[in-house]
């Protein structure tokens, strides 16, 4: 087969923080799938067809990119931050799996972005800059009690942790049991960072002890990170506080 | 103050995965201060200085570009993949709280880039598409009990573990242990990717059965994957296997 499929990460929002691979990538493409919001970050290019779904029909979106592309076409499908994180390259692995043995033989390449987690940290200082756990809130595939376990497992064990899908409108009470679940093993004044739309007009990004973090801080483009005991903020007069986490860890 | 700190992640490696916002910042600075591996991947502009400096010299490297900021500077601290991944940019932070507090004033800011795991999980599929830890196994900073009772932690609350620093030739015996820590709670099939130099002309990456894994797979340049029970691996006919972690966890 001659059809090539790339899963591209737009990164965070900007354009300055999009990869010279991916937009090369992006600009090669026969057809674009991808999530409506995420498709009109890209530029339009003529004679490039679209294709843009809806962000919970992500399995179907998968299957008619391989699809065009076992029919010989150049496909991109995009993904908001890197492909890899919660996102459309564990999609597109799976579809390939179960579908049909052809699709085996595909090109199928994978474009890294900057995740949310990184342009988020990078906004505030170096809050991921010892060991740490990204963890996806949503309990649409997995059972809450997993993600339960694996928060406390998590920070008792002094990990930094990065929340991914924090809330929805289907889900509006996962973020507040996060907090309640984590408050039983740090100290109240461990900072909680609440960032969105990093690079973008939108872009919201906030700093609030674990003792008042809350779920009306988060939307669906949300990206928390919740410190460690260890984890640090820096006051600086006239200017946002910096948060970071040592390299050093006391045994 | 007018000086200015920026702390910029290169990626991986190759030009093409460095974003335009990490450019022109390396473009616009009057001093570029890192790791001399790092700074030989900066294109060279004529009346920008530079000092280079060997990887164990971090702190004192952030002390002097922050000294060279405060003197009024553009200044730019390099790091490879994103600085703020035990890298660069939790050092400076560290530099800055114990550092003069007329340093608390300069314009200090991070710019994100692709870090190793985002790139080796890239070119292995999707390994890093469900719940994860990111682990330095440096022994430097922390105490190597507290490195094993993370691993232990997170790899039996189901993550999948991206582990950095694995190897060097002061910390010869890490990766191994930890392999036999992972052994105890991870089924001998369970997928382990080596990645190296991602988009260089040295890039390697190797998949292999944590039965079968091996410290002699590793350098200092390598970042290690370690699948959960969950991770799976796609053979293809002709190609190389496609390793991801599907979205769904069980209960």
């Amino acid at each position: 087969m001659t059809g090539r499929l790339t899963v591209v990460g737009l990164g965070p929002g900007s354009l300055s923080q999009l990869t010279p691979e991916a937009s090369a990538a992006l600009l090669a493409a026969d057809a674009l799938f991808g999530y409506t919001r995420y498709l009109e970050r890209v530029p339009e290019r003529a004679g490039q067809r679209r294709h843009s779904s809806d962000n919970r029909e992500e399995h179907q979106r998968a299957e008619q990119a391989l699809s065009c592309a076992a029919e010989g076409d150049d496909v991109v499908v995009v993904s908001g931050g890197d492909p890899g994180v919660f996102a459309m390259a564990a999609v597109v692995c799976e579809a390939l799996e179960r579908g049909p043995p052809q699709w085996l033989t595909l090109d199928v390449s994978i474009v890294p972005g900057v995740s949310a987690m990184l342009a988020v940290a990078a906004r505030a200082g170096a809050p991921l800059g010892h060991d740490f756990c990204v963890v996806s809130l949503s309990d649409n595939l997995k059972p809450w009690p997993v993600i339960e376990r694996r928060l406390h497992a998590a920070a008792a064990a002094g990990f930094v942790l990065a929340l991914y899908n924090p809330v929805s409108r289907a889900r509006p009470w996962q973020l507040e049991r996060a907090f309640e679940t984590l408050r039983s093993c740090l100290p109240p004044t461990t900072p909680v960072i609440f960032g969105r739309a990093i690079g973008r007009a939108d872009e919201r990004v906030a700093v609030i002890a674990l003792s008042a973090a809350s779920a009306a801080h988060a939307d669906m483009a949300t990206c928390v990170i919740v410190g460690s005991a260890q984890t640090r903020t820096v006051e600086r007069p006239g200017k946002s506080c910096l948060v970071y986490t040592p390299r050093s860890s006391p045994s």
